[in-house]
């Protein structure tokens, strides 16, 4: 080494010495012992939260028996499609156990395990009394950093493994994966520095796995995770008390940090004041009670029945509802009663959000990649949580519970994952008064009952309610809730008036250092419509302004609805214009009604929102399934997660928007249909510290599927059928 | 007389006699003598019925007591903005039957007598307790066939003559006005051959009033109506069995038949079956009983008070709320209580339903003209019957009378027109639940309860449900519900297969012989918005995508929200673009938040349709005030009717698109906010013979209004504070 560099070499290595000692001096908490940073234990309870998953302690099914009613332990599948129970999830993971790959190999994780549907017209010629189908089972795993799909044959013990494997992008996390990344970090002693130095106490520290998308090279051959840490001293809510600025780069199959980007040491963490949202933390005097007590009430029961646990029979709907771990709930076979035939008639084979997409709207760096696909990156079932009676849904309710597969191939149960209940909100079906020109005196009204089938997923901070609605007349209303948390942004800033003119704070103000940056969020639903068979075809009939010939009218134009046969997939490619309407129907080309039109439902888009991404943006192009509204595939029982199979981390190469581009044969084929729900989020004070449930909706709606109003017969209500009701003794 | 001439006149006097005599003798129904023919009240009961809007015969006060637990003859206003008491109707045409214009003239008829509302300074200055303002009528009335605009004050009775009338159109047509004009043709003896021709007995004939617009010259300087008549027979459903391509055209003031139109000789008159919606028309065995006794149950009463007959007082809600002839229900001074100071603020002046439009989309004879404007026309109000309990609004429902005038300016009582409810649907009003990651236990959930302001106007035929819901959360969702029945057309097809592959229906065939006419609706709201004060601003937050630098990012692309304050009235003509997002908001900006935001709400555009008609349309001039989803103009006592004053046979110089043209300025102004609401209704078979409701709605919606969430101290629903309840010993 010459001199020089050596001279330059003693500089350095003193300026890094002086450095680390200032930075010593002014750690707001000194530890007694320098070992103590690195020992988690001691100092976070986030590292040893009783709470956190355990799998463990909740699936023996024998211990579960004894809590709940609910026979799981002898639960066997009633249907072609009812979910893998506890003891078929044991025998998957029995037979996988010896089977070469997991036998010889370790580390390995399964990351889904849920059943793997029999082929569709095996399921549609399935009666109840038929023998079961065969049971078989999907897998998913990566055993020694590599990912497996594999079919498990239950009644066989064989196990197929599937060769062909996404290009790109990882399974959905695990919960394990998850929570193991938000303490991960804390075995790193630069990282507990830094915690500190931001005058954190590691026993408040609360840290989130955040999803990283796909960028180019730096996030290719290797699963990784960002994570993004908040103080939850005196606050439950730490979403709202950023460690802003900070993100470490994980490696999420060795838990090593690989890096730690920290450029947020200038901004305050958020007070915690007024931000936790509990009643029971609420001051009592500044408690509000508004309302009187009020409940929807049924005297003589549910109109409803469940039978064989998951088939749900409603009024003049019935279909099979089951949890999913990664969808949320799966709604199938859901077949609706002609009034006129009394035949029970195909509606929909199969109905679920595929694949959520939330991109954040900030490029700096701890927020650029924050485009996270809620299903299948976390697994929009994993994180639904049990329904809090009363309150998630009303007193009428039946609740259904989630059986899931832990890392380890263990089964567990989210109990009361998913609520069914009829609703009633004072709306009116049909009605008709004769008016004062006619004096008739006629006055018929039908309420409006409705089933819904609700969850909830709490993808961390954000909250998503599902709600799956059946109306008498034929329509289901799907509508997303959001309400939850904001995901903020830590600012210097306490008051608009400190903030230039031109400068951009990619969001609002919400309180004195919170920022609550903008965000879409797009739920793209599967919808395999079936409308009496399985071969249909798209139509749109477009609405469309037509101007009379000079002279033959005194009206100078009017509308015309123009019926247009979707041919091949890119026809059904749509983007919704509202100076260019169209009503978009799935038909059966091959029956008509009595005076011969085809039968048929149409989608009806609720108020939405529209991706406005620059299409070759990374984000974009993974989320590229919300390049339009409106979509239709051919069916394919591969193509069933908008966002490719392998989501996280995936190049875009396996989304909706490819298969599409295959421009496939749409036209009296059996189709699938894909609609986007959208919402742009620019967040306002009112959503802090947690947000009053904004919510969107679209319809599926009969045009011309019934010969008449399917509900033309039903009874008004009459007050002797009404409940007499008091108040409880207690109250 | 030449010879000739002579000739020429005999030939065509015996063509005449000859063509009258074949046409007497292939009359399907001969009456025994010929004066009977033209004798309505022996042949029609249309003409007789005895339900037919008499308003002598419930006018009497002292009656109505008897019948009444609301005390209408005693009953005097409280409030500035309460609607005129019968006895100050009463008041208002004892003091214009001395007027030397009523005295000495006649005919004359009131076309409205309503409350004109004291300016708005005294308004808002104006506390319960204080003395009340002096109460003035404003009159609208017909005398020798000239219309006039008058102010009645009721204190010092002294009336002025506004000399201010517009330049074309009438006023909203009296129902005595709708109803003669039913009856009127059957004086026509043509009119009445043309009838039984038809196969038709008079004693089934059912005729509807039809405003006829404008198009020219031929609807000018002349008060004219279309009548277009039905078979009754075998159906309460007469709208179903139209007596296609028959117009008859009327003069309204002197009920002369001006001309009748006759072109669908060839079309014949649907068939009655399956056409009756009423539930005692039903076979039982058809009868469908789907669902069990459901209701709203409130153990402890309602949480709302009526103060003195119309301030609602409800949760962090107050409003006024009036029925009214023309606009249906109006509210007022609606205010919202901060929670976080107590403070009651001002979030609207006065909203209501301006004008309704809804253009058929058929150019030929019989259908051109159906551009209606219910608002204006028939009046929103004046069409609104009394709610059907149980049905139209839940159990828990109070009801709200309407106070309106006849004709000849005697009031009328239109009972249980409005009615106010809580509602609770099952849902949320915000959440949280910790997910698996953090594994803290966490669950918060809210119900969300509303309360809703309900009325229901049957124009005729179609029903709309126009509800104003309040939220804890500070929402107004102000939602319309179509209803009722279609209007169809008669066709000689009774297949699709039977049409060919280029012809025009103008509409689906819906069952045999009849088709739903496409047809649009749009209800355009006034909105006077005073966010904590009168001077507010309207800003459109544009959501615009920005692309990075290069290298700056690795997104290529995000959205940003850009403020821009509309300074004038042309910057606030808004066209809804789902691919150019903005919100919409109202702030009062000499008004911020702690952290400096400007206090404000916004309009969430809901689910709408755009119309597409020709800007040059005559029905579109008239309906310009649909040429935009949103206008802002600045406060003017004077521009309350979208469509203008006198909107009957109006040429479209008085609507809200000629007011925002003037381009006035409207930043930091008293300003009101104008939303329509649309529809395009392609009918279905579903849509016979009544049809399911459809709603759409938009939202006011607080925005940095509030410091934070204002329902976040609300408690959860408890089991211990529901209802125990029972089904009634008669069931």
């Amino acid at each position: 080494m010459e001199s020089r560099q050596f001279v330059r070499f003693l500089l350095l290595f003193l300026g890094i010495v002086t450095l680390l000692v200032i930075t010593w001096i002014n750690l707001p908490y000194a530890p007694s012992n320098a070992t103590e940073i690195f020992d988690c234990n001691s100092f976070s309870s986030w590292c040893t939260s009783k709470n956190r998953f355990q799998p463990k302690k909740i699936i023996n099914p024998l211990k579960q028996l004894t809590k709940s009613t609910r026979h799981f332990a002898s639960h066997t599948p009633q249907h072609p499609l009812d979910p893998l129970t506890i003891q078929e999830i044991n025998h998957v993971r029995t037979i996988l156990s010896s089977h070469p790959l997991f036998k010889f190999s370790s580390p390995y994780a399964f990351h889904s395990v849920s059943l793997e549907e029999p082929d569709k017209p095996l399921v549609l010629n399935w009666k109840r009394g038929d023998s079961l189908l065969p049971r078989k089972a999907s897998v998913i795993a990566r055993v020694n950093n590599k990912s497996y799909v594999l079919t498990v044959d239950l009644s066989t013990e064989q196990v197929t493994l599937h060769s062909r494997v996404p290009l790109s992008g990882y399974p959905t996390m695990t919960v394990e994966d998850m929570t193991s990344s938000t303490w991960a970090p804390l075995a790193n002693a630069t990282f507990n520095r830094t915690i500190l130095e931001r005058g954190v106490d590691l026993k408040d520290l609360a840290c989130l796995p955040i999803s990283l998308g796909w960028f180019g090279k730096a996030e290719e051959n290797r699963r990784l995770i960002k994570v993004q840490c908040y103080s939850m001293k005196d606050t439950a809510n730490f979403y709202m008390r950023p460690i802003e600025g900070l993100t470490v780069l994980l490696d999420m199959d060795t838990k090593q940090v690989v890096e730690i980007s920290d450029k947020g040491r200038t901004i305050p963490i958020p007070k915690a004041d007024n931000t936790d949202y509990r009643f029971s933390a609420q001051e009592l005097h500044k408690q509000m009670n508004l309302i009187n007590p009020i409940s929807i009430e049924q005297p003589k029961g549910p109109s409803f029945v469940i039978e064989d646990e998951h088939m749900v029979k409603w009024a003049n709907w019935e279909f099979h509802l089951k949890p999913d771990a990664r969808a949320g709930v799966i709604v199938s076979r859901a077949r609706v009663k002609d009034p006129n035939t009394g035949e029970v008639r195909n509606v929909m084979y199969k109905g679920f959000s595929s694949e959520l997409f939330v991109p954040y709207m900030d490029p700096t760096d701890a927020w650029y990649f924050k485009t996270y696909m809620d299903a299948g990156e976390y697994g929009f079932g994993l994180q639904s949580m049990p329904l809090d009676p009363l309150n998630d849904c009303p007193r009428n309710a039946y609740y259904m519970d989630g059986v899931f597969a832990a890392a380890d191939g263990t089964p567990y149960v989210r109990s009361n994952m998913v609520c069914v209940f009829e609703r009633y909100a004072g709306d009116i079906g049909w009605r008709h008064s004769e008016s004062p020109i006619t004096g008739m005196e006629i006055r018929e009204v039908r309420p409006k009952v409705t089933l819904v089938v609700r969850m909830a997923a709490s993808v961390a901070n954000y909250d998503y309610i599902v709600d799956w609605e059946f109306q008498t007349d034929g329509l289901i209303r799907i509508k997303v809730g959001l309400s939850g948390i904001l995901m903020v942004k830590g600012t210097p800033y306490e008051n608009m008036n400190q903030v230039g003119e031109q400068e951009n704070l990619f969001g609002t103000l919400l309180s004195e250092n919170v920022i609550g940056v903008i965000h879409d969020h797009y739920i793209t639903f599967y919808l395999d419509m079936d409308i009496d068979d399985s071969d249909n075809s798209f139509v749109k009939v477009n609405i469309q302004r037509q101007d009379t010939a000079p002279g033959k009218s005194p009206r100078a134009s009017y509308l015309k609805a123009k019926r247009n046969v979707a041919k091949t997939e890119k026809d059904a490619q749509i983007k919704l214009k509202l100076y260019d309407p169209a009503e978009f129907h799935v038909i059966n080309p091959t029956k008509k009604t009595r005076v011969g039109n085809p039968v048929g439902y149409k989608v009806v888009p609720g108020g939405t929102a529209a991706s406005l991404l620059d299409l070759e943006d990374p984000p974009q192009k993974r989320g590229a399934f919300t390049n339009n509204q409106i979509w239709v595939t051919p069916y394919n029982r591969s193509e069933e997660w908008a966002g490719g199979l392998f989501v996280y981390q995936s190049q875009g190469e396996d989304t909706l928007a490819v298969w599409s581009d295959r421009d496939r044969p749409i036209e009296n084929k059996d189709i699938v249909v894909w609609y986007t729900l959208g919402f742009h989020h620019v967040p306002c004070q009112e959503d802090f510290p947690i947000m009053p449930t904004v919510s969107s909706s679209f319809d599926l709606k009969p045009v011309n599927f019934f010969e008449s109003n399917p509900i033309l017969r039903i009874p008004p209500n009459l007050e002797k059928d009404l409940p007499v009701c008091k108040p409880t003794a207690s109250s």
